[in-house]
């Protein structure tokens, strides 16, 4: 392992987080807020040891998938124990654990709040709470990949390990103009959300915060209530909109901007997610119908949420933890499905389950004609065997982190919907989940183990399992093996 | 499709039942119970319709994989509509979906009732009940090839899609002699229990009819309270122990006698479903020993729910359902897990989890060595990529009907708990599950419609997934392609 690059461009990722403090800082100082000291503090912390460890020269620069891996890993680590230093510092929540819950949960785009009255906080915070969203939801190391100088072959590594999906799209051939355009798109979607929250009667600190945390996919509110506490139909449906806008792979708009719509209107995986997203939304709005006076409405509370939690966002306008077990299960398998590769949306991924379903096709086509070749094809293209098999033990993985995770939780004391759904609202990166953790409900009563295990919940789902579990493999720590 | 061989079998099947019924008569008229009629008329219609089916002579005796699937898929529907008579023509149970859930409940060893007294019945058809469990426990289709005229290439078919497990072991050269191997080793099994339980003071008819509950891994009782109305300790270890014997795969047993005991020791799937009902009892004995007087006896009840679990028996001596929740969500984790392959157990099966973990542990592999060809090997033998092929689409299949299921499951108005273990109960044929369906209850509540759905899962889960999914497709039913 080459220890010196992998401390350098870490330096490099907590000045930039320093400079990310900076802008809830200008905020605090607008508002005359009690958080302007906290920020202060941490910026100066994180600035100071960032600049430390910047002063590393690496011997070669050169990032082998290893260096990429750690890179990513420890990266995620240490910027949500430094993003915690404003809750810490602001006294926003009551313990250490608290704070670092809060930030992952942000980073991640989880949006699961130990905070159980958010309105008495701090404008500073609550603005730096929903960039971490914002950050967290394109890839912190992605944005640093696109500001600071080259990092050789090892980008591609640090991207593919941060971009949702089994493979990473490379839109450009450098993985710095990649990462460039990425941002572009993001920054745009992200202006014109704050403009028509604007437009629709939102204040502009609230257009912000709503559109950090709708485009990052994370979920974070100003309000207890979510965003039922506007009553607004237009303002719900612009949220609900750009939720569903940002739980497509990105390059899609790249391709659709440089004229390239059959690709776009061909891709199997964006027609299976807006497949999922009416269909879900008509059987939830059915069963749903006959506690609303106007089947319209029932039915537009049916399409925020069922947006809402496809692209693990996590908003809701209302308690949907009260309806029937038919649409709460429904909203489950939605919270497994997730949305699509290179979005900010977490989950299993639909080009994954997209996949997973091709795979049970041609075992059925196997019954029948036990010797015939029948490839797996998405878009037309074969899926290499090495893409399935990593897909298939995705899956795998998922499934055994799910049950193990709610045996361990339910040790909490808590009954087994409500481990089984806060084991999977933090693993897709979700936020809400049912009973104790419902939409109405919050992660306080948690002990700091319980916390803490979520936390890691959020980090896996995040940088998709592997990159954190490799981490803890034996292989990671030795120094002579490439 | 050759109709006429498949009709021909089918016919073959049906007098084999009739035959079978033969036994539950003998009974009734010792016990000189009200049920008499009920199984006269009931082997007259099987056993006519049997010998009018039996009456086609097909053109060809070639059996292909399509016959072979056709034959098995629609033995197992028709045996148990046939089945069904017994509890119709004696009233034991109010509708016809009742007599048809309880039958299917029955073969495919599931051992879930929707009778909320059974003491009340006739011994006749107790028996009957329980002894379609044995049939259906080491298959009935391969107690047809035993016994039946050689059936050609066709009789592998049918015994590989009657097989639990990813691949069907052909322990001798020729389908017929593996089948009676199989069968020879099951009735001694089945002898040995019964004499065990009679010397425990067990009256004859009640070993009998709980050992055929317990070899076919099926869990029907004399009893609404299960093994929990007899209080010995015996009886109960001696039921627990006989449980996870037939959860082992059947031709370690053969290798065991061949004196092959290194294939014995060394096999891993027995070495990971040992380790697993050791772990389990332990972290079950441990969180519910507070409740006992004496740590051994909470040891004694975890072990019995293990190994009655894991092997998806279901038979219960306390009512699991009241433990905390990180034990029911280490049970909930054993009914998904199974038995062994090629034993009479249901669920994934142990082998395909082994080799999930396998390709988990590859995939971590590849991280730090994108290039390596890494091979997953089970017992020092390499898996082909088929049947890795073959057994992500298990599993993948396995969670979309679980998933689907228990939406659909719930429009019955039951909670989430009640509506997920109702699935994996009968998707895993184990017969009790929580909530609603827990040991103490029963399924009698749900509608005739989720009864047959229910049904469907239960022979889905005994035919391991594709051989019913693919009789739903269409190329089933075209007579052109082979």
């Amino acid at each position: 392992m080459n220890y010196g690059i992998v401390i350098r461009v870490l330096g490099d990722l907590l000045r930039l987080e320093a400079a990310a403090m900076l802008l809830s800082l200008l905020i605090s100082l607008y508002y005359q807020q009690h958080d302007v000291t906290a920020f202060f503090l941490s910026i100066l912390i994180t600035g100071s040891i960032g600049w430390l460890l910047g002063r590393f020269t690496p011997g070669k620069q050169r990032i082998r998938a290893k260096e990429g891996l750690a890179i990513v890993a420890w990266g995620w680590l240490l910027v949500s124990l430094f993003g915690a230093l404003p809750f810490i510092f602001s006294n926003s929540v009551p313990t250490i654990a608290d704070a670092i819950f809060e930030t992952i949960s942000g980073f991640t785009t989880t949006g699961a709040t130990v905070i159980k009255d958010v309105e008495v906080l701090p404008r500073g915070v609550l603005f730096w709470r929903s960039f971490t969203h914002w950050m967290g939801g394109m890839g912190i190391l992605v944005f640093t990949v696109a500001l600071l100088p080259a990092l050789g072959v090892g980008g591609f590594q640090i991207f593919k390990a941060e971009s949702p999906g089994p493979v990473a799209d490379k839109i450009a051939p450098r993985i710095k103009d990649t990462a460039k355009i990425l941002y572009s798109t993001y920054i745009i979607i992200t202006l014109v959300q704050i403009v028509l929250l604007y437009l629709g009667g939102m204040s502009l600190y609230e257009s912000t915060v709503h559109t950090l945390g709708t485009v990052g996919t994370g979920g974070f509110s100003t309000r207890n209530a979510s965003m039922g506490a506007f009553h607004s139909i237009y303002l719900q449906l612009v949220v609900a909109v750009f939720m569903i806008i940002s739980g497509i792979n990105f390059s899609l708009y790249f391709a659709a901007v440089k004229g390239k719509w059959n690709q776009v209107i061909n891709n199997e995986e964006l027609r299976l997610y807006l497949g999922i997203i009416v269909g879900a939304t008509v059987l939830i709005g059915l069963n749903i119908a006959g506690t609303y006076q106007h089947f319209g409405l029932a039915l537009k509370d049916a399409f925020f949420q069922v947006g809402s939690i496809i692209t693990t966002t996590g908003y809701s306008t209302v308690n949907f933890d009260l309806w029937p077990s038919f649409s709460k299960g429904i909203l489950l398998l939605l919270m497994l499905v997730g949305g699509s590769a290179g979005s900010t949306a977490g989950g299993i991924k639909v080009i994954r389950v997209l996949t997973l379903f091709k795979l049970i096709k041609r075992e059925i086509a196997k019954i029948f004609h036990p010797r015939a070749y029948v490839p797996v094809k998405v878009d037309k293209k074969v899926v290499p065997d090495d893409t399935l098999s990593s897909i298939t033990s995705f899956l795998a993985l998922y499934l055994l982190i799910l049950v193990l995770g709610t045996i361990i939780i339910s040790l909490e004391g808590v009954d087994l919907e409500t481990a089984v759904s806060s084991v999977i609202t933090t693993l897709s990166n979700i936020g809400p989940g049912l009973r104790l953790v419902g939409p109405a409900q919050n992660f306080s009563f948690y002990s700091s183990a319980g916390k803490m295990l979520l936390s890691l919940f959020m980090l896996l789902g995040r940088l998709e399992l592997f990159t954190i579990i490799a981490l803890l493999s034996p292989r990671a720590w030795r120094r002579t093996t490439a």
